[in-house]
């Protein structure tokens, strides 16, 4: 396992170079990213391209054993570029224009951004073609970031149409999956089909949600672009580097065309910008270790391989509201941490804190002046320890399914401000991590051959080849758990003629007859095998067919008496139906019992902040709070670390996660 | 009294609509509404009209007894439309279009959109001129929703100016009555005067004012429109359907050209989305019968006559924040309450919960699978309970004065955040509701004659006419209530030259001599014979005449010993001043000394939730709480429920309200 | 000492205004300003003036001996002008315009409005040359106010291209400086840089704060074209009313023109619209003393000279969310308060309530109707009391430093949302008015000859220079206390190679080594001189040299035991770096240290509210609370109120402040 660093020679005299690589291969680094955000250097006009300052970093690197992955440099158009061809600009849904003077400023539909774009990464690709210390790319740089996925510019309108006329039989077809005939909005070409501007009342479902379809999909395709041309060219691996919890883009679908998996993890930013609540002290020190995880286990379940951190978190970052140092040790744990998950290069994003522009305040393994900063130390204690040790696969006996297009439609006709389709899966997710077990983040449509149980908190858009397949997974002896507000919706987003869970009912042997929203804070309870559990959010009542059991039922308001969540004995396994957003006992009741009907062992409930992570024979033991630990192993050795963890701490054992136990 | 349903059949197969009929007749419903929104179906194409699948949907329910009312189909102006004259679409403050995708997009000054109009308002009258099933018309729907009256698009700038010009004398007249030498805002003709599009600092009142007549007056010119080409083919009844609470409409002029009154009514997402603080649990599970109640006193009073709700909420709905199940009963509850405010038939919206677009979440009577969801039950319920009372008008001893000028002009320079005009008007009348009191919500210029007593909770902008008609309606007896602010105007918004309130200060006998406004929690208080009470928002401070006398008196901060409340003695009736807004305490206190001299039945306080209506000598008792309530019959009947009234339950007495007691 | 007020006479019938002058001489007014937003009035259509009105205001009111002070009236360009040349208008970020309908409508780099400004200024000046009633002129009304200072139009666009091209060498010399190798910014040409329009990720801080500097630079302009015309033509005084708290405007170098600096002083609007937090009822009633204290004393010092107020709150006002009454007397405490701080004159703004447009709201001297309202008797009392005062200039033994472009450099990244540079800096000043010291709020630039003590709480665009010039301050025996984030960036806004303080670092003999950024409830502590303290938002781990003391520590986190305050001895004098941002006590142990080692008399701690100003040997206690208060004078006489000081009352004493004790 190895550690790498993001790097940017041209912000730097050509006389520190030297050092720097130095430095680099001290602390045990084997990557270096470089390019990102290079145009206008590399094209500094038209035509006129200018590789030597990177001929020669590349050079000095490599004289000192370090591998480099190069980025195609399009997510900063240059200002020559855009003044010239002002129509590649992206365009808000009012019409306003994403202006030159930050990044991602160019729309993934232009016919002449992508001519550009074919023009700078050939360029690129054929210089570098034969330099052996290029061993990898990366396309462009976290696609989406800044709202830019979904662009209404003309371009896009025209692309749309295309889009809608490629997908659908003829305009009849689409007025009929879309439902159009509600409020009017019958088309009558694919041409008059246009973006989802502003408009008086919300937007039709079904047109926004293909919107959002192929608006991924176009940076599927400007993503492919790249990758064609890199694979003429050369023999280097291809990678994207994903964001965190990031809705808008699938990366399952961008991921078919890569290499390899990599994305960036800011553990404190997030606790502060992508979820609801306040973060803890020990989360603004160190993060959520679930919240990390999620991300992780996409990544790695996407394309069943290891993956990539390309930009790992290295001190104190710049975009999160407000940045506490991180605590003692902490850029170390994430490392381990991403590596128990299945990363096998942990990268560092940046060397040294820039003095220019957008990021002054996000600190590098090395500070403004050159020294080095608290990253450094951690960077090279986790290059050392990682060194060490060289695990396969992770095998995980659970997949939790997540499809994106659910979560836009969630975010469409959300009927309850706070139901977060992503916090609603990671509450799922959490139950299981806390007792140890590994997980699969897993596109329904993904095979489930070998796992015992799997998780699905909302599969709201469902068809019936869907269901089949989950009928299979479940008379062929596997565990099925479904959250509420599945099956409810056609892949249109239309309704289901028959009861929620639609397709899915037959197999969960319910029918949802009504749900009710609420606001976070209400009180409200269902009766769980004789004991009271909260639940909040979203309520359904339920009827169950007769052969179905009533695991919990309401008791308060209107709903008390109602069934609540229901468990069907279909051929050799099962399906629970929680129809609720249930608390945090419930859920580890609820994934206990689905965890033990699936023979998958599990663990005491671990301490919030306490994780363990198996991954082919070896097990992870991370702190993520700011007090010490204890563990006792009972079988294998202390690879790393010792029986007391430390505040923001590793332990490595090897042995199975089952011969440790956190204290 | 009958039941109502609002139809789609174009959503649901025709092999449906017979089935569809024969549970709407087994229900007891009369009356079906049509054809809203349905142009893109009735011409799918310029002049291609297809009346067929609607001739044949009247024609199978007629075939089963039921009355249709239609729909003309102008909220929803097809796409093909929308492409030939885009410049239809209405436009944004700050010039952004609003687009077609969703209701509402046209703006009522476009002379192309009024040419349309009259081809597809016309084309549907002259092809039901002679279906006897075609009871009535609907013109267009909701009016406003969405923000839509007021258009900022060249249009309006237009017939803006031609507006101005038929109201004032010539452009000098504008300014005088404006005040535009304030700020250099001069005008040298009407064509320069434009919207009130965005600026620096706030825009000029008398200004804005203006422009929220003139989008009101459009929307008149516009229904008018349709009333005259309707009026012109058939003998049917024309009405539209206001919303709950809205401000922007002037529904007393636009009911000026309607044969009925009618008005969409949802409980649930009043409470939720038109009202300040947070619904209790009961409000959310069956709605504020005060807030509703004025709803329906002012459609009722606006026209003198009973009125429809022309939709009533069903279940769940989509467009509040959440939504909690109503109460067991509650769709037969606010059925109840609608007749007993005046209502003659009450509407549910709709049949059956639509697959297809934007209010997937909305309930119908019928499940999306057509079974029977729980509005079904209970508009079955009601029918039979209503089909067999017939009472004619209701009998309201006060009038409450509400000009929606007032509301505007208090919306432009609220100088209290926290002054909701209309939540303050709300106090008042909540005050009265609570005694049991049947109230009028009429405009300041309709007759007075009849009433007892008037509440006029802020008659802001006030002219010699009106403090002369108020003046001779005390001088002839009668008891006047006036609140804060009052008299503060001209009608062309101008402060008056003489102290508040202005026109009306000889009626009152009293003069303001300082205001304060103040944050919501501020302690604030009064003395009243001889108790302390509490008061919000706004203060004043009053210099009475010298017979005057003072009723209530400030305590706190530099405004202690200032008077607060006053009365004079004019004629044969008094006027009560009131310059702050007082707490529910102090406001039954006001209102019960104002019943009173006016020498109207003051029940018992009711508890909150529970209201009486008295019409036509029934009185009905309606329970909007979750606790059963026992009630005293000591004369009369009891034709529906019995003494005890369930949760969200009813009942109706053969008797006035004094016979009623509620324990 | 003397009392003004704001009079617009084209309000009233011209039979008033001999009324009026009469009733202004009566209370003792000495000066009137007159014309503010009369263009419209002045020049009716293009060419055609008419001064004939405002000949005959000024006649009547020289007529009673009054003075008047003009004003040009360009802040509200006419509609006809705006019809003929929309091109004027502002532009938001967005391209939206800022249309006619208010005021400051205008863009301060449009040729045309500039030419049009030329025509108007000419023509007035040109007309009143003669006129001896005229001793001075203001110049336009509140430059920025509403955001108006920043405008991103196409004139803009142009001029700021200009402006780079004259502050740069050449078009690398910017791209160095600027620093744009980061995100591919670089440009070729200075017409290539734009105005920072809207973009996908926030601007390019180099960028944002050349544009802040612009667009000051161009109201410096274009108040120096009003100048150079007003010189011209007479022999008056010239000044611009500036605004307080006010950020996008650079009041020192505007002042630079000005013959007489003056600011309009509103303090219980300051209180609800620029400060974080609730107002206690106190400051609702007469604002906060140091709030208002601090733009005083920055008119104060910027051209070292006594300053105007020249609109002072005359009662309630319009523009803040509430306006309780002010405390009885509070506008005479204002009025005693400014000269205190330095006032010459005292003007109220306005004469008397305006019937028309957006001010109705705005209190005057006297009511709508003509009475005096509470503000004329406290206008009259004030005119009289300092009448019989004529100090001389404010002796200050304390600078504080600010410079607006650290204002905008910590707002264009503020890595703290809580960290609000302007409220960092009062926390200082209330620290040192509190124990009664004089502070002028000064320029780094500013010579520091006579200071025995500066504060400088955020120097943060540091160059050599102006370390040169603080070190040469210290080693001659000054004391310096510097504030946290101090010396981090170049003036060009890029971090310094070296670590903050940067080019200070050898001055303060630390180097800082972290920094982190906290909610404002974070619970933070330092220990210093063996107790405990608070502090929040902002903290850093320092490395002192070897011969600098730690004067306080972290106790809490990973900061635990690192340096938080440091001090060093340089030469004669000290530094003391403070790497927090103290809480209240800990802020009064620093400045009395500060005070004491600079030989400054250190009085008691004041009470909150409660404020001592020594000005010419006579002393001012101004009572900003609703509590009455008592002194001792130990020395001198009580020019004015007694040893009780009423509830917003005031003394005046013949001696210095430290013969004055607050009990
Ligand atoms: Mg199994
Ligand atoms: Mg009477
Ligand atoms: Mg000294
Ligand atoms: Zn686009
Ligand atoms: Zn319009
Ligand atoms: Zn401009």
């Amino acid at each position: 396992m190895s550690i790498g660093v993001c790097y940017f020679p041209e912000h730097w005299p050509r006389e520190r170079w030297e050092t720097d690589a130095a430095q680099m291969a001290d602390a045990g680094i084997e990557y270096v990213r470089l390019a990102e955000f290079s145009w206008s250097i590399i094209e500094p006009e038209r035509g006129v391209f200018d590789f030597s300052w990177l001929d020669e970093a590349i050079e000095v690197l490599a004289d000192h054993g370090l591998k480099v992955v190069l980025c195609t440099p399009t997510a900063t158009p240059p200002k020559w570029l855009v003044d010239e061809h002002p129509e590649i600009l992206q365009a808000d849904r009012d019409g306003t224009s994403r202006h030159f003077g930050s990044r991602r400023h160019y729309c993934f539909n232009s016919p002449q951004y992508r001519t550009e774009t074919r023009r700078i990464v050939s360029a690129m690709a054929s210089h570098y073609a034969d330099i052996p210390a290029v061993v990898g790319w990366q396309t462009d740089n976290e696609f989406g970031c800044h709202g830019t996925v979904r662009c209404y510019c003309e371009d896009c309108s025209a692309a749309f149409s295309e889009w809608l006329s490629e997908r659908y039989d003829d305009i009849d077809d689409l007025n009929e999956r879309w439902g159009t005939t509600f409020w009017s909005q019958r088309y009558r070409s694919f041409e008059a089909v246009n973006p989802p501007r502003p408009t008086p009342a919300e937007h039709h479902p079904s047109h926004l949600l293909d919107y959002y379809r192929f608006a991924t999909d176009s940076v599927v395709d400007y993503n492919r672009l790249h990758v064609e041309i890199l694979r003429d060219h050369g023999d280097w691996f291809i990678t994207h580097n994903f964001m965190g919890d990031f809705e808008t883009l699938d990366a399952h679908k961008v991921s078919d065309d890569l290499d390899l998996v990599s994305w960036d993890s800011y553990p404190t930013g997030f606790v502060q910008d992508r979820r609801s609540g306040s973060p803890s002290m020990d989360e603004l020190r160190a993060g959520d270790p679930d919240q990390v995880g999620m991300t992780h286990d996409l990544c790695r379940a996407t394309n069943n391989a290891p993956f990539w951190v390309m930009e790992q978190q290295p001190g104190d970052i710049n975009w999160p509201p407000r940045c506490p140092q991180p605590g003692e040790g902490a850029m170390r744990l994430w490392a381990h941490h991403a590596v128990g998950h299945g990363a096998d290069v942990v990268s560092y994003f940046r060397w040294r804190r820039c003095r220019q522009g957008q990021e002054q305040y996000h600190a590098g393994l090395r500070k403004q002046d050159g020294s080095a900063d608290r990253g450094y130390v951690d960077a090279l204690n986790a290059a050392g320890e990682l060194d060490a040790v060289d695990p396969n696969h992770v095998d995980a006996p659970v997949a939790l399914l997540h499809d994106y297009e659910n979560w836009w439609a969630i975010d469409i006709q959300p009927h309850a401000p706070d139901f977060d389709y992503w916090e609603h899966h990671r509450s799922y997710y959490r139950a299981l991590r806390s007792r140890g077990v590994q997980v699969d983040i897993v596109h329904p449509e993904a095979s489930l051959k070998g796992y015992e149980a799997v998780v699905a908190p909302c599969l709201h858009l469902v068809d019936d080849d869907l269901a089949a397949r989950l009928t299979d997974f479940v008379e062929g002896g596997g565990e099925l758990l479904m959250g509420a507000r599945s099956g409810v919706k056609t892949p249109a987003n239309q309704l289901h003629e028959t009861l929620a869970p639609g397709p899915l009912a037959d197999l969960a042997g319910v029918r949802v007859e009504q749900h009710e929203s609420f606001a976070k804070a209400t009180d409200l309870a269902v009766k769980f095998d004789g004991d009271d559990y909260a639940y909040s959010v979203w309520g359904e009542w339920l009827a169950p067919e007769e052969a179905t059991v009533v695991v919990a039922e309401h008791t308060v308001g209107p709903a008390a008496g109602q069934p609540a969540i229901t468990r069907a004995e279909r051929g050799g396994g099962s399906v629970t139906y929680c129809g609720i957003w249930p608390d945090e006992d419930l859920l580890d009741a609820l994934v206990t019992g689905l965890l033990s009907r699936g023979d998958i062992y599990i663990g005491e409930r671990l301490p919030a902040g306490v994780r363990l992570n198996e991954r082919d024979g070896l097990t992870w033991v991370t702190n993520f709070t700011g007090e010490p630990r204890n563990i006792d192993v009972a079988d294998g050795d202390l690879l790393v670390g010792g029986e007391t963890i430390e505040p923001y701490g590793v332990a490595v054992v090897s042995g199975p996660r089952s011969a440790v136990t956190v204290r």
